[in-house]
């Protein structure tokens, strides 16, 4: 029996990758949804190709487009939030790929969270902002949660067989970004073109900025804290330029487990979506002597005070990441959009975090509040 | 409830560092018997120390010391080989910890293979030369094998939690040994003071000229296919100097999950020990970042044609792999008693091989004749 899937986020990257995967696993899997924002030409072609049930259109100008390519297809169209929602608590899939962009992607993942939908999660904002109600919810429903980012799978993939009380401490591998060996004397200059040169992976915009400011690192020390229930101090972050290994894992007794394969998303993809199973696949095969080289050093917390804060609004909890999370991504736009420097986006976040009203245990109106009031502080600040 | 757990071969480099293990874990382990052979002074201080119930002692004149000493402390002793087979078909114990050095090791192996007793393999001869009788005896009594050689240990945690039938193929890693970057045209003066210098390991004599040869990695080959079950077309080695990465295993998704350590033999002995708990441990700590680069390099067959009379051995199957395991261990008995040049080594080997009678599935007492043949064809080998 195949197993039915939708997928959040379909022409992004991941949402991109996610559809070779199911295509290359003939079978496998039953596309029942499929979701775009803006890229309304790429959605109706995939919606031709692979003919899903239902299409949500979030962008209300896209959706007519949508509407009107596919009339008469025989595809349902589901529009706004409310659509997305509708689609992400369906009870009758197997899994849901939550491929969304941002803070955008927490509710859905609430809601099927809230239905006891397995969830494959690519979006790491649901968990920084929302964690534990997402947490709460997938206890009570029997909703589980299986990581896509690549560092998340890497330590997913470590622990399998393992049991958590034996777990010494996660250890994230970060690239350490474009700007690794760049003096921090230059990184007021930092130019947007700079920032979206990432080294080793190919990804949307706004992840490339936040690897080059390493909040990237930053949000998946939160993600990692959620999914895999340790505390914060066994976290612990290790650059590793060459992004071979994903992850890893040392356990009580010294020992360390690794995984490793090539900057491909479509691996960890695919490892979420036939989870505990390792399907053949045909993707460039990894070879670790023509590779070389592999080197680790200690994270620059002074050149990526990113980082710092990411681990401080961690320690803090309740409201805290919430607000680094909308705070960093309100500042990224702006980052992208021209108006401030590269420099400003922690002291942007820095700032959010010590101006709002921290609450202890937020509930989602709590959030959304904040979401707002975060991104009128953003919107309005002055860098110096 | 304490493990009951016998050490055959506690005098040697494995047997002393499971002590430490069996000490370190205090309340863990019930040491039922200890074993050696000719360190007499040593077994009877880990017997004053450990207060076993049994000592087994298989060298007859240090049977006679280590009685004296013992004489009235309440511990039994028991002698020669049968006393070392009555010890390892005890069904009395949990856990039989193998730590015997070569083809001596096979019978004890067998004897609690067809007992039901669990066993911790450190001897990897066993199942080299007799890795079909041993496997049939395990499935009949239930009998399960823990690998103790890094390399399998790795191996085996990395396939915690997984389907054998998603493996790709297993990937031993090995350090190259000390010759590793000296040209071939040199080889035939390496001594045997040369040979015993281990880059990364404190190993026994015999287990290092191995590495020097990199016999010890065809060995370990020949071991994994009988642990893991898959085919030789699926063993690969890789060379990875530092010695940190253990070993590996690719699925068939292109994801590898590979064990990391120090090369600190008390990890997979305690996993062996305590699995499938990674227990606390206080050994000295592992530091990727102070320990810089790792890097990996083909392994060199005509450098070193032991690794590829291993595979040959492992591809003709039968009675090869036993001929192989016994001339090596002849052959380098030879060379440490300075009588043969380490060139010969392998020339011996492939001797031995070529020479005798191929047996397709030999029973105990082929394996016994061979080895008394093979004996024989080595010591009388004249090297031109």
């Amino acid at each position: 029996m195949p197993r039915r899937l939708s997928i959040l986020g379909s022409t992004g990257s991941i949402g991109v990758n996610a559809l070779k995967v199911v295509e290359n696993l003939i079978g496998e899997f039953e596309l029942v949804c499929i979701s775009g924002h803006k890229n309304a030409q790429l959605l109706v072609e995939q919606a031709q190709r692979y003919r899903p049930q239902v299409v949500a259109v979030t962008d209300l100008e896209s959706a007519r487009y949508v509407e009107r390519k596919l009339a008469g297809s025989g595809i349902d169209i589901v529009t706004g939030l409310q659509g997305l929602l509708e689609v992400s608590r369906r009870k009758d899939i197997d899994l849901l790929l939550n491929a969304l962009v941002g803070s955008a992607g927490m509710e859905p993942t609430i809601a099927a969270a809230r239905a006891g939908v397995d969830i494959a999660l690519s979006n790491k904002e649901s968990l920084v902002m929302a964690g534990d109600i997402i947490k709460k919810l997938c206890t009570d429903s029997g909703s589980n949660i299986y990581p896509v980012d690549s560092e998340h799978s890497a330590i997913w993939q470590c622990l399998a067989g393992e049991n958590k009380a034996d777990i010494d401490r996660l250890i994230l591998t970060g690239s350490g970004g474009p700007f690794r060996t760049r003096p921090v004397k230059d990184f007021a200059q930092i130019t947007v073109s700079d920032a979206l040169q990432h080294p080793n992976w190919s990804m949307g915009k706004k992840i490339t900025i936040d690897s080059a400011t390493m909040m990237n690192k930053g949000l998946e020390v939160i993600e990692a804290y959620w999914l895999f229930d340790v505390g914060a101090e066994q976290i612990e972050i290790v650059i590793h330029p060459q992004s071979i290994i994903h992850s890893m894992v040392k356990f009580r007794d010294g020992s360390l487990k690794a995984q490793l394969g090539l900057p491909d998303m479509k691996i960890p993809i695919q490892y979420a979506l036939t989870y505990p199973r390792h399907l053949a696949s045909n993707w460039e095969d990894i070879d670790l002597i023509t590779m070389g080289t592999l080197t680790f050093e200690a994270p620059d917390y002074h050149k990526f005070p990113c980082l710092r804060l990411a681990f401080e609004a961690l320690k803090s909890g309740g409201s805290s990441p919430a607000v680094l999370n909308v705070a960093n991504e309100q500042a990224v736009y702006r980052f992208l959009g021209g108006e401030i420097r590269f420099t400003d986006i922690p002291v942007m976040i820095e700032g959010a975090l010590a101006k709002h009203d921290w609450i202890a245990e937020p509930e989602l109106a709590h959030i959304k509040y904040l979401e707002s009031w975060v991104t009128t502080f953003i919107t309005d600040y002055r860098s110096s």
